[in-house]
């Protein structure tokens, strides 16, 4: 396969006017026949399949060549689903991508592999938690963040909603846990990573994520949908940081949620987060707070693990409510590759006991 | 008002109950009743008002104390719509945003005063179009470039998906074009502005605004739905460039077009644009390629020029498939504060002569 392969479920009468349209607009957005023959043939999408199960509903595959993404992630975005994102009743439902797009992206550095060896985790699912609630000042969190760690989990990371408030800047916040951690680690022999957001100013990531680095995080958290997936992979790529990636899925429930728009959720937060370099992709988990259903957390399973050209099967992280009741049958659905990760939980009662609890029935399992 | 605002239309039953999970969830993502009471009081978002029109239909007001936004765009994004993006049936219909935020943000630069001054267009709309196909060399987009500029357009822009496609590298299509539209503008004494787009690799867009700048580009294009609201701010801001700002919906259909979940069109192409510092906002016209209906569009017109704290209304730009003989019907709905952005009819026949036509329809109308 030379060429990126996008099928698309439409819904409504028609569907070969509307694969003429989504072929022209997601490249020239110009009428297809007063473009030059040569553009038409090697620059407009390609019709390769339309399949209808009834009027209404409908599978539309268009082939694009690989060129009209100039090798760049934003534009391959904007391919997938600029302009098509305006269209009613159009939603990805699968994407095959050539070598020579997948070639362009180093993707994951560390992945389940890289990061089971951090964690000196062989074979069992990685114990992961977050810091909250907001509100709480840095002394607090990097309190809590100690007890989590001498308990002995692998990554302790930012809620997603701590940026600059004013009761924990980030520079204080970063600068506590990170110190409190390392104590931690000190006393453990363990090799805990807390992980701070960088759900910050486009022109502040960059520099943010190194004072982490230099501080002692032991990974990054990334939210694309607010920071963009194309900051995701230069975060992910930068041989200074080389810290693993944590993908947060704030704001990207607008390309999943509905059910006749938008793009499948395995493309999202398997293919796309891999693709950009996350090593754990987080998710909403089924039975939580949000409403994935069993299939549509699977999918995610399946196309963060599955053959992506070369690129590392990434750690999966289903959470959004979790429970330690629910341990065995998270690890049952989604076996040992994954992160179990419980927040609010661990503070319902004492946090030292069910954080010790939690820890010994993952690594008991 | 000294809070945040916003209003939720929920569609299913118990909007009481999907209220806590909003207020929390926005803010702490915690059990609210384990946070410390001075968090649930100051911290968590406050339920204002349920209004039911039917036992399924509901509209929830909630309340958000300033602070939870950290001061940042990005973090704001996040309170706005980071994990309620992951609920069924929750659509954001209202943003009342406090002068504490508002007062945060520069906004546009210009905006549809500075604009008028710019294109010494005292009354009349901006002209504007879009230079396209994908795959045209860049001697040939800036002929086409020089044939627009000496009719008399105010704007000339990138096609938004021209990217760094090997037809047309970014770098040699910035060069030529600039250098064609500067020698039409010569010639006519106009001040015509081509606007390169910034759809690029999150480490090279500041680098590439300010080459652009240097080149002779006389705006910026920029989709914040890929590359991050943020980034237009950024760009916006930044005292070195001082260049308009188009910002173009590529990826954002996604939080508009779904009837039950997302953002109302006013607030995306409206608030979040001007918001960031856009001073044209493009979105796709009634009767074109897509799907917005006219009190979609006219909710984006109230939201880009009505008043939003000291914020310079902006110029929208209602595109997607426009036609010469829509012009009229273009002005009579949106007013003249609006750029008339025509791509691909141009080409319809002679472009010179379709250019010269726009011009003379606009000027004269």
């Amino acid at each position: 396969m030379e060429r990126i392969h996008i099928t698309y479920a439409f819904l409504g009468e028609n569907p070969a006017a509307i694969a003429d349209l989504i072929r022209a607009e997601q490249t020239i957005e110009f009428p297809i026949e007063l473009a030059p023959t040569w553009i038409q043939d090697e620059v407009v999408g390609k019709v390769e399949e339309i399949t209808s199960s009834d009027k209404n509903n409908h599978l539309i595959t268009i082939s694009y060549n690989p060129d009209v993404t100039g090798g760049e992630l934003t534009q391959l975005l904007n391919v997938l689903w600029g302009n098509a994102s305006l269209f009613p009743g159009v939603k990805i439902v699968d994407l095959k991508l050539p070598d020579s797009i997948l070639n362009n992206f180093k993707g994951p550095r560390f992945g389940i592999s890289g990061l089971r060896k951090i964690f000196k985790a062989d074979t069992r699912p990685l114990i992961a938690t977050a810091l909250k609630p907001m509100g709480s000042d840095a002394k607090t969190l990097a309190e809590m963040a100690r007890t989590l760690a001498l308990a002995g989990f692998d990554l302790i990371k930012d809620d997603h909603s701590l940026a600059n408030q004013p009761w924990a800047t980030w520079r204080e916040r970063v600068t506590l846990i990170t110190a409190a951690v390392k104590e931690a680690n000190e006393v453990t022999g363990g090799n805990c990573a807390y992980i701070p957001s960088l759900n910050m100013p486009f022109d502040q990531v960059i520099d943010a994520a190194h004072t982490a680095k230099d501080l002692g995080a032991g990974g990054l958290l990334v939210l694309p949908g607010i920071t963009g997936f194309d900051s995701l992979r230069v975060i992910a790529e930068d041989d200074t940081l080389a810290l693993p990636i944590l993908g947060h899925p704030a704001m990207l429930g607008s390309l999943v949620i509905p059910k006749e728009v938008g793009i499948n959720h395995g493309i999202v937060f398997g293919t796309l987060m891999r693709l950009a370099g996350a090593d754990i992709s987080i998710f909403p988990n089924i039975g939580g707070r949000f409403s994935f259903t069993a299939d549509q957390c699977l999918e995610i399973a399946d196309l963060s693990r599955g053959v992506l050209g070369s690129l590392k099967p990434i750690t999966i992280a289903p959470a959004g409510g979790m429970t330690l009741e629910r341990i065995p049958e998270m690890i049952d659905m989604y076996g040992k590759d994954t992160a179990l990760l419980i927040g609010g939980a661990l503070s319902r009662g004492h946090l030292a006991d069910n954080a010790a609890r939690m820890c010994e029935l993952v690594r008991s399992y």
